[in-house]
């Protein structure tokens, strides 16, 4: 029988549940609603359910499992109340080795996407990397001499939460003006509003509440030829361009990949990006960088979780 | 005879030759002005001599020597075009090797700096921190599980050039906004200047042309009260707390050391600086990071160069 291991992916929107070989190849995965604003106890009886299906019942014997979610703290195995979540903290690794009998590792879900990236996808072969997800929020890891920057308390990465303008608006942290109310899904369509109550372009986006908007409309409104669409995108390009055009003057990575749902605007996000990129680099930085996109269909954290319980001995193939 | 190695910093200001051992201890030193707007022929006679000074004309015999300068490339062994020099790009490593036959390595000099506090000084047993120097301009260095980062092409570090203001002040980069045009001795005079243009507040600083003021008087300014001046501090420390927040939120190091001139201001600046910094960071990230100041007798850049020749092994004490 193969070795296989469960890579989990939360997400605040979907879980995904894969069974992965020693290569990182997804032979089965299932997915689920994680339904955050609702009890711990009703996700876990959905994630059982889940690795019922994919175990056939239990025939398939996975030897551990690897998980990525947001706010996991690797050395404790807990989630620490990770924001858009009404589970409070949670000792997820303990609860799961409990409840299925495996031993569990758990990483916050950006450096699980920036594993299984640099093990098996885009990144493949790369030893200095900055991994940017960009779905509700702005997730992010950093990648250096081949290693997960994990920082002095394991809380490196936040590239979030830099503050990229004054006295503007608010972040689900607290603070103002943080990168990912600007640069997200969520920051496109507080762009959208913000360019409404400004500009006097007519918009079909002048229909739709805040409750109904969401980035893929903005998307199909921009191929239509939508102007304000358009210049939703080009900010938010232009604002997450500038952010890293200091993180590469910082770092000077030899590439930035990309993944999260919003990549899917093509050139109405990456066309801006990189112009504002190259317009705020020193002339020595200009060039030296490749901006990569990850593979829509698949989902690198679901691997990358999963590789945290395989020895990693020659796994860079 | 003990083991000795040259170890020489050359600044935009002056240049330091010491005469170090295998500890980091500097035996002997000499100092002698850089000239960096003269030909290159005049810096290597002044070199010369002074190498001559402290090697007893030669009897003294140096292994080696290392060299931090601005603009050095490790790989080549060249100063590639440093900004305000007018020596172009220069075959230092070469140059030095052939003239006093011995093995010469060069580094950049924000990094010799932080290498020598490393290995000798204020970060000793440090393993995450970022080095900042405040000088005429502003150098930095990040070590990361105890090595310096040097990114894909040697060419991390450049905090300095980070974008932190629209619009506004240019740089000597070609940028506009970097930074170094704010926190930095050149910096604080420019903000004493728009601070005269924007506030009405009485200052002994409206009888300086922009020529006539440097750093030190505006400190000396504050220390007496003035209150443009210690609103110049504040602004400094201020913008430049803004930017360290997003370097802890990226990289989650222990501390931060400052080193140059401007770190003698104490208060005046570390107190808007540490407030600043608290402001805008993630709940999580506060209170993990230490905020040192270098020993300001030392200059650290010299033992960190000559370490760059020594075998490293059973160097951190």
């Amino acid at each position: 029988m193969i070795k296989t291991a469960l890579g989990i992916d939360i997400g605040g929107t979907n879980t995904e549940v894969g069974l992965v070989d020693k290569n990182g190849k997804c032979l089965q995965i299932q997915r689920f609603s994680t339904a955050a604003d609702r009890p711990f106890v009703e996700f876990m009886a959905q994630l059982e359910k889940a690795i019922a299906l994919i175990t056939h019942n239990g025939e398939i014997k996975p030897f551990a499992a690897g998980v990525g979610a947001p706010g996991a703290n690797s050395e404790t195995g807990r989630l620490e109340d990770p924001e858009n979540f009404s589970w409070g903290s949670v000792e997820l690794a303990g609860i799961m080795q409990k409840k299925f009998g495996i031993p569990v590792k758990v990483i916050n879900d950006a450096k699980a996407a920036a594993l299984g990236e640099m093990k098996y996808g885009q990144a493949l072969n790369l030893k200095n990397f900055v991994q940017i997800t960009l779905g509700t929020g702005l997730g992010s890891s950093i990648i250096i001499d081949g290693k997960l920057v994990e920082g002095h308390d394991g809380l490196a990465g936040e590239l979030g939460h830099i503050k990229v303008r004054e006295s503007t608006r608010q972040c689900s942290c607290g603070k103002i003006g943080c990168l990912e109310t600007y640069a997200s899904a969520n920051g496109l369509c507080r762009t959208v509003f913000e360019l409404l109550s400004r500009n006097k372009t007519d918009s079909k986006l002048r229909e739709y509440s805040y409750e109904q908007i969401n980035s893929q409309m903005v998307f199909e409104l921009a191929q239509n030829g939508d102007e304000l669409a358009i210049e939703a995108f080009k900010y938010t390009g232009t604002v997450l361009g500038e952010t890293l055009a200091g993180v590469i003057s910082l770092l000077n990575p030899q590439a930035i990949l990309f993944a999260g749902g919003l990549t899917s605007a093509g050139n109405y996000l990456f066309e801006p990006l990189i112009q504002s990129i190259e317009k705020n680099l020193l002339n020595m930085h200009k060039d030296t960088v490749d901006i990569l996109i990850s593979d829509q269909r698949i989902n690198y954290a679901v691997s990358g979780a999963a590789s945290l319980v395989f020895n990693t001995n020659g796994k860079h193939k």
